[in-house]
């Protein structure tokens, strides 16, 4: 394993291999002795999206694991002087630097950089526009896992902005490659159909009712031109106490949007807590997944 | 102590168990010896207002007692994408997070957000639009207690924009527990009908002729939308070496604005130096606080 | 040595004495053991222009040597409330810092606060406008010295934005001392009169030919108001595979921009693995800097 660049490009054993080595990350957290093969390597952050949860979960990642975090600063950067970003990364490289996470609105720029690179600097994606957020995926593997044991012929219904999703999409991958039953529930402005093998539906009351997971997701707004009829949409695709299975996993990759996608009753109640868990989840995942990217680094 | 909001809900014995960890703590650091409880805790900084003393400090302080420093980048944020900061923090918390310290524009997001916490992280306030600026209050008493043993019966003259300033509100609060004789010397548009307890006058030597400490403030214009009558105002409210009891201690919270509200020669002279003093103050009452509220979460 | 302003003001001996401490780094990073007297001290970064490069250079020497970082976000700081950047690194001083690193677009801002700081805090320059880049001088030295033994009796050729680059600049003071034949090639828009003890031209063919050290230049876009006439520029004044002598040593002091004055083939070629090596070469340099400023400080 070289990179993180999106599900697709990892073999099975190797998701095996992060979920194996994130719980014992968990375990060695809650006894408070972590050993890391990874301390004093250098990670460079090179974010041009917003972000805080993802973010603040890698450097957690790297705090925990004694991984030193270089922040590049979006805007403040030699990109704004027309250095192409495979440029930058062989710099990195050169300087000392051992691995680095990329967040970019261009779905494109991580795959095409990656490809480019003569280095052999180790690359993660931390969710590039619509395309591909692999270690959210893997978190909440990770979650589902330890609720539901497999996710195998269980029944995972995704809600909501599935096109512009790239959590939604990463799922998917990861899921099937698990055999889980998909179900995306969007009204069509939100369908993507270069997405295959799930079940596709607008009747949320259905699809939620045999659910073992409900996934809600943001609306991302911030990748959408057109006007939402957001009172309509609400009306249909809202998750709430009317509409949920009180037995299914309420997930949501977060940030929520308090009573757009799902009302802020769940949020607040009992099942809104697995949000929570993934959250932390998320830090064992990404130990992981750092350990295996820079523990082959010299 | 749970919490640091604001002057008014921190107890007296509270206060004074921060000035005395704070002197131990400065002694520490002058032995080059600091023992810390709280080394590999983790505190978030959410400042959405601009801060280079504030953040410095507490900078210093995390780095002197080993805690890790999780920058979290206005702008940047999930706050943008419309989750609320209940919502940030809970996350943090589960992320791993120990304490959030906040500095506002909008003095109520503050209040709110603690109150409405599920979980118990402590909350550190670094300063909520004209509302209070706890631990700059809590410096400023620790540097007059080491010049004047007590505050109590001694005259402390706070000159100029009162209204806008959260340091004049948090140290009126506090030095009015501690018995000073508060002046608040000040141009009717920069007074505040709410603050009680105190002196209002508007002539400068009278008030600093018995002066026992000299406390100027900077015009916040980033909060004022009226034009400001600078000239007016400099020769009625500048403090200078012509105004100026030259017994009294000389304090500012800082940034100045040089020859605004005081003069440069004052600044350069010795007076001016307990200022400077104020800084490095600054840096053992934070790491007190820190101590206070780290020190009991697990 | 208690500043790095510019080269000028650097004697001949403390430029060796950062070689020579830079080489020991050098040595000592590969054997893996790095000795620090500089470890737990505290350095402010303060950027008010954009940097990449020279940025992480710092924090990786900094990393290397246990020195602590405190990132001053330019645009939300102190300064924009007026006070002046003297007072700001005199409170930063009196806070704990032991040195400031500054880049800033107007180039007297340094040199006008080193002359009125009354502290005595080490300063360096990483970039003031288009006037000095002391570090980027000094890695420069230190490759050509790797490659070439001494720079006595060899030609320099700079090729391109002379007169907007602050790199030139402090290369041309360096290498001069160290009698090295400077040869600059450059349209008469980007020559600047008041460089001494160079020979001008505008023949590339003719400058490249005899070249021990081939060094390329950005064309300093954010710095011009006029618009260059690139497509004539490039034909003029590209370094490229027709016209590069392939014994000299290419040089770039980054961030290229691809085919504008250096051809991507040359880049991607063995002749461009040196421009990589300034990168690395940087940090050992910077650690030397920091060790000399800072190993003195209290």
């Amino acid at each position: 394993m070289k990179n993180l660049i999106d599900i697709k490009s990892l073999k099975t054993v190797e998701i095996e291999k992060i979920i194996t080595i994130a719980q014992k990350f968990e375990h060695a957290l809650e006894s408070g002795v972590v050993e890391s093969r990874v301390r004093g390597k250098n990670l460079a952050f090179l974010f041009n999206e917003t972000s805080t949860r993802t973010r603040f979960s890698f450097e957690m990642a790297c705090h925990n694991l004694g991984v030193r975090i270089f922040n590049f600063h979006a805007g403040s950067s030699s990109l704004e002087k027309g250095e192409t970003l495979v440029d930058t990364v062989e710099n990195l490289w050169a300087i000392g630097i051992n691995g680095v996470i990329l967040r970019h609105r261009d779905p494109d720029i991580i795959i095409n950089t990656e490809r480019d690179l003569k280095t052999k600097i180790p690359f993660i994606n931390a969710g590039n526009g619509s395309m591909a957020h692999p270690t959210q995926a893997l978190l909440d593997y990770y979650t589902m896992k330890k609720h539901l044991g497999t996710v195998e012929g269980k029944n995972i219904v995704i809600i909501g902005d599935i096109l512009h999703s790239r959590v939604a999409k990463s799922n998917i991958e990861l899921l099937s490659r698990f055999d889980a039953n998909i179900i995306c529930c969007a009204p069509e402005y939100f369908r993507d159909s270069k997405i295959k093998g799930v079940i596709w539906s607008d009747n949320l009351k259905e699809c939620l009712k045999n659910a073992d997971v409900t996934m809600c997701l943001r609306i991302q707004e911030e990748r959408i031109e057109e006007n939402i009829p957001f009172e309509k949409y609400i009306k249909s695709f809202q998750v709430n106490e009317s509409n949920i299975n009180k037995k299914s996993l309420l997930m949501h990759p977060g940030p929520t949007n308090r009573d757009i996608e799902v009302s802020s009753k769940l949020l607040d109640g009992e099942q809104g807590q697995t949000i929570l868990e993934q959250a932390k989840n998320g830090v064992f995942v990404r130990m992981a997944v750092l350990d295996l990217l820079l523990g082959g680094t010299k």
